[in-house]
């Protein structure tokens, strides 16, 4: 029996071209990008409340549906007059002006000031009609019911006249935009409680393994807590995706089709593990009797097992290698660009990027991009050593950076991009 | 009548030290954030679902309560052994051993492999007793019931040994530390279902005046809708904070003390309008009553009618002015900060900073900061003209620029910070 698992063993290698593609040759990271990346349009839109529109994408250019303001209101304290009546009032000269009433922000004044009148009016209060323009507080002297004015001003002064924020029919933002804090309140000023936007991608992630137990849940002999889903959630949300749901699923093909097919509403299936080459390597070989398998194995170091292709139904599945770090770094440089496409976002790397000279040679090989930890010491980059499977060294590091594969390493003292981890 | 109530004005007016100090002293910025920000300690600690951590402020140094792996497992898929059975092994020398079983991941082996054996053995499995090393697939060639071995490797090779990632005991992440995406990695390799961080600051944000209208409403003759609550919502979010509550409160003093004094569980309390000197302007006035008014007046344009100061039962009160354009300047150099250090996070300004020339002269006066709207048009800094009511000035905006209070302005060509909104 040994004997047959042997053979049968190395008939699957054998006839599974994909095996020998991940080994025998990589697709380089750029190439792979593109692939991923091609002919993917952010999703069709929906209709959310405003209120919690806060970084998602504008899916159509915003149109003001009216005037903002929509009355003519006092910028300042004052008094509403009408400019022609205190032309060339002074401190010395002063134009005396009866007081006709009062308007109050969210009082509108129901009286007219005519020719010789005036009204006290606050900050944010509506004109009252027959007046155009109003003189501050500081330059007026109340005395009972008269008012003295020590300057005169031009028709408009001090108002804020109708539209002269907002603009009825005008673009106030662009198609496209991430709504940031201040766009709420621009939404709320234009009384729009709903706004269109981009979709967020729903994202389905597979764990594969049999070691493996719930996150955060409790230890237990030779098994390990799923360490990427948590991960891959807070990621996914950083890019404007949403998870749908997390399936652990055993290592083995059948469990692995059955949670794919279940499936029907995910735009994207992240599978994490079981994406190799090895015996209970699964997920290669069910994605492409399910569907296609486009690339898989990357010139990419510590991602190499990484792979996508898409579901008959079309439905878009990223492979990612089962170790952490390797999980990350296909996300970061692969998924996380879908992601971002998918949600209308620009798909380039989120993180901020500063660059700081080598504390030390590093090296790589040509014909592979390496995704190396760092940390900032003495504001040189030191790069942390340990495999795929130690999440310690993205733990103690400040960000990445990554060795292009036309590179074969760089020296000391070079001045390398720093993708830092802090404000991705 | 309209005497009396002219009387009254001036009588206020003079009455109140608060409204001269508005007006004939303005507090620098530097010293304001200074006066708000002393002695502010991070709130105290929480614990929460490490699942929900994400961004969160870890309230103490953690700890890793056992080692990870926990068990020595197999980085590769190959064969385990004990590496002294192997010695000087090589393709044109291979040793030879006997098949003795098998360890999957998952699967705990329940066996021994003695001198002379060896166990099929695959990634992430553990490693069966009397085995040491992993001796990769691609070095092994099995025949029935034995493998031979096509290479050396020392004791340790290609195990994940325990402890190895993290060691019982050791400091995985530093007090201090706002919680990364790939940290609930480490959280959940840790088994830690619940971690402390830093309590959220609650806020709630109090919406004065009788003109205004709930966020993103209908609109309504002579009132304005509430623009700054959901600006400030979504900007107490990304700083860390928790809202709590809105409340939208009329323009007279006991409303505003009432809904003041309502209020028992907030951390601070953000007022929006009805800050400055005017008739209609509560806040100040009614926060001196309740508590003390520590600051009110700044050197700040377009945010000069801000101020803070503390309730009597120490809850932190601040003063923003209603325009959205000062609302959000006030928020950002001030109340942000506050929110800032009271979650645990660095008080520094949170957008990234990037330097472009100035685009034109920019003229601003001595002893005030100005906050300048500002576009990126060519690679050169353009500020955005519009009065603190004019929302399209940050709507058109891709950041700021602040200048200092010692500066009387810049000339076209200078280099300047730019703070972006885009990452903020």
């Amino acid at each position: 029996m040994m004997r047959d698992e042997a053979i049968g063993l190395g008939k699957r290698m054998a006839g599974m071209d994909i095996r020998s593609r991940g080994f025998t040759e990589r697709t380089q990271l750029e190439t792979a990008v593109n692939s991923l990346l091609s002919g993917v349009e952010p999703l069709p839109h929906e209709s959310v409340a405003s209120a919690l529109s806060c970084h998602r994408t504008l899916a159509s250019p915003l149109l003001a549906p009216r005037n903002v303001p929509s009355f003519a209101r006092s910028a300042m304290d004052g008094f509403a007059l009408s400019a022609i009546c205190i032309t060339g009032a002074s401190e010395s000269s002063p134009a005396i002006l009866r007081v006709v009433g009062e308007s109050l922000a969210g009082h509108p004044p129901n009286f007219t000031v005519r020719p010789g009148g005036a009204a006290r009016i606050m900050t944010g209060a509506a004109l009252p009609a027959g007046t155009n323009a109003v003189v501050p507080i500081e330059a007026c002297r109340q005395l009972g019911s008269t008012v003295e004015i020590h300057e005169a001003v031009v028709p408009g002064r001090h108002v804020c006249a109708v539209g002269e924020d907002f603009k009825q029919g005008q673009i106030v933002l662009n198609a496209g935009r991430r709504l940031l804090p201040h766009d709420l309140a621009v939404l709320s000023a234009l009384s729009l409680r709903d706004v269109s936007v981009i979709r967020q991608p729903r994202v389905l992630i597979l764990v594969t393994g049999d070691e493996i137990l719930p996150a955060f849940s409790e230890p237990a002999a030779d098994r390990i807590c799923d360490a990427n889903s948590p991960m891959l959630q807070a990621l996914i949300q950083r890019d404007g995706g949403q998870v749908t749901a997390v399936a652990i699923v055993p290592d083995n093909p059948s469990d692995l089709c059955a949670a794919l097919a279940a499936n029907h509403s995910a735009d994207l299936i992240l599978i994490s593990g079981g994406s190799s080459v090895g015996q209970e390597d699964h997920a290669p070989a069910v994605l492409s009797k399910m569907g296609t398998l486009d690339v898989h194995g990357l010139a990419l170091r510590p991602a190499s097992p990484a792979g996508f292709g898409r579901l008959n139904n079309g439905t878009r599945v990223m492979l990612l290698p089962g170790n952490p770090v390797s999980c990350f770094c296909a996300y970061e440089l692969l998924a996380g660009r879908l992601v971002r496409r998918l949600a209308g976002r620009h798909d380039s790397l989120p993180h901020t990027v500063k660059h700081y000279p080598l504390a030390q040679d590093v090296k790589s090989v040509q014909r592979r991009t390496d995704f190396m930890r760092i940390r900032i010491v003495n504001g040189m980059v030191e790069t942390i050593p340990g495999g795929a499977s130690m999440l310690s060294t993205v733990a103690m590091a400040d960000g990445f950076i990554l060795i292009s594969h036309d590179s074969a390493g760089c020296s000391s003292g070079d001045l390398v991009a720093v993708y830092l981890f802090e404000n991705a």
